[in-house]
């Protein structure tokens, strides 16, 4: 491999050098439940670490716990879990989280403070801890650079497949990685995504330069997409590097660009997976925006039309419908002029300032029968643009969020509600 | 009946003295067609008037044809079609609007001012000019007290049933009336819903408190309900008044409150039937958040929670989910603190300071298997209130709204598109 070139890898969280994981099956959600659903990431270094959460007022008492740790230092390890989003349960729930942290802390010679947490899943129940607690030092004991794979598998719940992106960049004649595995299909809307990433890399990254580049990846990621509108209480991103490459980058050194890009690719590519796999959906659809005065008028423009039930709607019954897109830009909050706004769906021009054109309404609607396409709004009032991923609305969309009966029941039979 | 009492009575748009009216069958979305598409409502006597618009940035011709002649003077006839919502249709749909307009004022003797335009249906089609202008002379020609239901009929779209509310007050010994037709069902959102209210009241008031009553209740009304969290291009809800009862209302006059009170009465029971049949939704919830620091948050925090797709959902599946509405709460922009948070479903506590209370998850779920119940959310942070009448989400919604291929099919048939 050529220096600085980047090249995707196999492997998930533990692709770069000095990350051992571990993953196993507690019943969290259901106890004769076989499926993995909690999980461990740990680095065998010390690490530099950084992290961005929900902007949710509503926050889960795993993310107030891991803001709180990352405020203290850096995380070196990170327990995750599927099945109990550990909301809205009080301070219960932020008890909950910081045992878990001191145990995992303890078995690994740690400071509580060094192990972030993350959890997803149903929001208002406690936390199952009779089934989650005897089970850590098993958790602990059992690490291996060969189990990110499991960690990918014990974080989803409504996804329908594991999600790892992994690159290697050579920079400075050695080979650097950076290895991820990220949950997320529904509650996901701007900024940012119901998700949990874990991004671990084997370069060494002073902590205020580790930040700096992790949240404006996120910004140019997570905080574009949006599949049903709904923010989580729950998400986080953690980036955690510990040098093991032998590797040290800073703005300036060589190779910080290539690394940089990276770990964007890795970012977005994440981002892009949970999109692709939202509930139920059957289109992913790039909604652009150019032309804006202000990139926030961009911004709005982008989410209402991203964000709209009926244009999404249309777009599940392969409508190219773009009366509706207009519609959507008009109440956006946007200040647009109808006569200015030109619109192309998959390439071809649907509306040419506020009106129909002359493509025939068979060629739009093939397009936008393919699984993938982009929407093009050209506002026509500046120079400004913005980007966001989205899906359609589809029935199956709701009919599977019609009930979360089955979290309640267990959580009665377990003695956690009534 | 006694001085003041209003009582609800039969009749629509044409139920207060003086107002007549006419709709015939145009087939504006099919030409093959027999139901009626095209509307006229006209006072024999003059009147004052007021109207409010949608506030989507793309506004229909219609629309802005309607807005212009409202700023001229009053309008004293309204002509309403079904089936195309000239809008995104540029100079020309303007053109269209003015030349119904004109046609319809010189065969009733009056200005083009003094005759509004209203439409609903797709967007971005030409209206099919070819088969109105022919029929313009006999929807004048014909006009009846009696006709008022056929306007009803005639505006309606995906609305699965007339809307038409109508009520009598006793105001100085003399009989006041207030009737009223409605469309609406989806591309609802405030402010304004997809919808043409039109009402007709045989009391005399000056112009300038017409205004402010018709804005009033508007605001309290139309503005206060959301089925899809779309906002139409179209929304319009005109008043006439034409003192044709004898009765002249002034602010400070005997029985001006109880007239206020009726026509309050009027749009927000019209409202409330857009709601209640709204496109394939099976439940009406109203969202009453109280204890909110401004009116702003609110109407954020209300807003939140009737536009989360997750929310609506899970009310479609009967799941009585205080997570998923805790957790709009959180991301609707208001300041909200969690652990203040009060919950109530259906009248029972379902969550009190951020976390679930002891009420048995059996019992809400049994209340909101109802066709109608109310979700209270206390913010504990002030005084101030805010209430939102909603709908659940419904695989049948998207199924309905996946494609409007019809129209684009006609309208090609028409030449009005390739």
């Amino acid at each position: 491999m050529s220096e600085n070139t980047m090249k995707v890898i196999d492997g998930g969280v533990t692709a770069a050098k000095g990350f051992v994981a571990n993953a196993i099956s507690c019943g969290i959600k259901k106890p004769e439940a076989t499926r993995l659903d909690l999980a461990l990431v740990y680095s065998e270094y010390p690490t530099t670490s950084a992290g961005t959460f929900t902007t949710n007022r509503v926050r889960a008492a795993c993310v107030r716990v891991s803001q709180s740790h990352l405020r203290r230092g850096n995380v070196r390890a990170i327990i995750a879990n599927s099945g109990n989003a550990n909301a809205c349960t009080g301070a219960g729930g932020v008890a909950v989280a910081r045992k878990e942290c001191s145990i995992v802390a303890r078995r690994l010679g740690l400071k509580a403070s060094e192990v972030a947490v993350c959890s997803t899943g149903v929001i208002g129940l406690p936390m199952p801890m009779m089934r989650i607690e005897p089970r850590l030092p098993e958790l602990c004991a059992d690490l291996s650079a060969a189990k990110g794979h499991d960690v990918a598998s014990a974080i989803i719940t409504s996804d329908t497949r594991e999600k790892e992106v992994s690159v290697e960049v050579c920079i400075q004649g050695k080979p650097v990685r950076i290895g991820s595995c990220c949950k997320g299909a529904g509650m996901i809307s701007p900024c940012m995504a119901t998700m949990i990433c874990l991004v671990c890399t084997d370069a060494g990254i002073a902590r205020e330069h580790l930040d700096a580049i992790v949240h404006h990846g996120v910004e140019h990621s997570f905080n574009r997409i949006t599949i049903d509108g709904d923010m989580s209480t729950n998400d986080t991103c953690l980036v955690m590097a510990n040098g093991a490459s032998g590797v040290e980058l800073a703005p300036g050194t060589p190779g910080w660009e290539d690394f940089v890009a990276a770990l964007n690719y890795v970012l977005l590519e994440q981002a892009k997976r949970i999109v692709q796999d939202g509930e139920r959906v059957t289109k992913f659809v790039t909604v652009r925006v150019v032309g804006a005065p202000t990139p926030t008028e961009a911004r709005k423009v982008a989410e209402g039309v991203a964000k709209s039930n009926l244009v999404k709607s249309s777009w599940n019954g392969g409508d190219p419908n773009w009366g509706r897109i207009i519609h959507a830009v008009g109440y956006s909050g946007s200040r647009v002029r109808e006569e200015k706004i030109d619109i192309d769906i998959a390439g071809l021009p649907a509306c040419r300032s506020g009106e129909q054109t002359d493509t025939p309404s068979d060629d739009l609607r093939a397009l936008v029968q393919a699984r993938e396409f982009e929407v093009l709004i050209n506002l026509n009032m500046g120079e400004d643009e913005y980007v966001i991923y989205t899906t359609d609305l589809s029935p199956e969309y709701v009919d599977f969020n019609r009930s979360e009966y089955a979290y309640w029941n267990q959580a009665k039979r377990d003695g956690l509600t009534r």
